[in-house]
């Protein structure tokens, strides 16, 4: 058995429009790289963090929190270094610290011969969003550990369902360049909700599962509506309804939040539709004058995975 | 052309617990039959109503004031007669307004050569649903005549996805004979709930129709939970906890409110399992002494279907 891998660990994007808290999906060609590392020593050590200021302290680190959950439910008698290359910046709203988890209890996983489930390893990756945002929230690690659309369909118990992804679906992410803290955007949200809203919304869900299902682009699209969450938190996010109409206008399915933004996603269909969305999302930012990161990616179908 | 047809009109299930105001269900040994005739006389006659108390005049009958919508949508110069012959009892929470009102539209399509599409039959029924009830409510009639399981989308636009149906999906329905109209029974509702309680709902709302397009007979099962609706209306059906989890001990996948209610549905796969919950069920009534209906059905496929 190998005593080191390298992981690629993808960003994500969670919610989705219509399933806040419980959607979402990840992505191929944006994330993080990861080196983990059997060691005699017990415990875990953060070795090397390039790309981001992070903490390196084990236990304010989400890699290390995450993976000393792991170890605390196995009997193995050493330990891990851990090796960070973020690519992901943090706060952008696409996982960034799922990334972080997910890699470090997957990899782990993978060196002690697979003794745990993917239920199990998100069950892990989730100490590591308490420690992030202050709450247990699967919508970014589920999607990281199992790949492609997941909904997380009860969190008591943890229930989690891969949902099959259609093949030409790609996402386009761009990320105005202002932190907004996961736990300030939850602040923001009301409560409670209006029974016609939550109809609407659980709509849309039924709508885009069907949709994921059938393969029909259309119904995926047009079930892409927040009508809860995208009305308070877009107020945060510069020039969101512009954004969103220009994406919709160049082609995308749909256009909502990232997570709790302040990055904007959109869905199309084929990359070449994907592109001319990402055209149009710069235009706005590049006319309004906010810096961005910008990203085309087809959906990743297996999340974490070995590298070279 | 034929000038004459009878047709079978489903009973249906609506919410489907988790689904309130959006899913539906269409039975397929359950429902009312109905003869359409063309007449050289213009508008529509009902010229026979036998096994309910229910008015013949047109404009105060379901069936008349879905038929005249879809009338003034043509330009047909005739009218049509229409028998019906009511198995459903009004008020039964099992579709019974739906079932007379799909019918009598579907009918007159065939007859007219099927000028109208699925969509714009359940448009025209859905002014039945408005005399029943007040609010011209889809998640009855979209099953009814789609056939299966349907989930209303949106209600504005209307837009009904057809959901895959698992071939070894059974109902049981029990009907205690107490009569809670849906006017009323939409009355107690909140127009508000917790946002935690939404995340709940539409998580299982992507559970079931998951479940449903997987055939996952566990999942649909998991999913059939309602957090807003059956908390609140439960308290208005005599025995409701008891023949809940009755249904459940004999092995039922899940178990609600039918529509508004009264009536209690259970999902099971396999006849054999939904009839040994419908002996659970029953035998809570017989012991609490309250006299009802009960059924047991295949889920069924194709909606509203000519007859002999």
């Amino acid at each position: 058995m190998k005593n080191e891998i390298r992981v690629f660990c993808p960003a994500t994007i969670a919610n989705v429009s219509c399933g806040f808290d419980v959607l979402g999906v990840a992505l191929d060609s944006v994330g993080d790289e990861m080196v983990i590392r059997k060691t005699t020593k017990k415990g875990i050590t953060i070795t090397k963090l390039e790309g981001q200021d992070l903490p390196l302290e084990t236990h304010k680190n989400v890699a290390g929190v995450a993976g000393l959950a792991l170890l605390a439910a196995t009997d193995y008698s050493g330990g891990f270094e851990i090796e960070i290359y973020k690519n992901i910046k943090a706060g952008s709203g696409i996982g960034s610290s799922a990334a972080s988890s997910t890699g470090a209890v997957w990899a782990m996983n993978q060196l002690l011969g697979k003794p745990f489930s993917n239920l199990e390893l998100v069950q892990f990756s989730m100490k590591g969003e308490e420690l992030a945002s202050g709450v247990q929230h699967a919508d970014n690690v589920a999607p990281a550990i199992f790949g492609g659309f997941t909904l997380v369909r009860s969190y008591n118990p943890l229930d989690i369902i891969k949902i099959n992804t259609p093949k030409e679906l790609y996402a386009t992410v761009i990320h105005p360049q202002i932190e907004i803290k996961t736990s300030d955007s939850r602040k923001i949200l009301k409560t409670t909700i209006s029974l016609a809203d939550g109809i609407k919304q659980w709509g849309n869900v039924g709508g885009l599962i069907a949709g994921l299902y059938t393969e029909d682009y259309d119904l995926i699209g047009r079930s892409l509506q927040d009508y809860i969450i995208e009305p308070i938190r877009s107020i945060l996010i510069p020039a969101f309804d512009n954004v969103k109409s220009a994406s919709l206008e160049a082609g995308a399915l749909g256009c909502g939040i990232s997570g709790s933004g302040p990055s904007i996603f959109a869905l199309s269909k084929g990359k070449e539709n994907a592109k001319k969305v990402a055209n149009a999302m710069q235009d706005i930012y590049n006319k309004v004058g906010i810096p961005y990161d910008i990203h085309v990616s087809r959906v990743n179908l297996e999340g974490v995975k070995v590298i070279k």
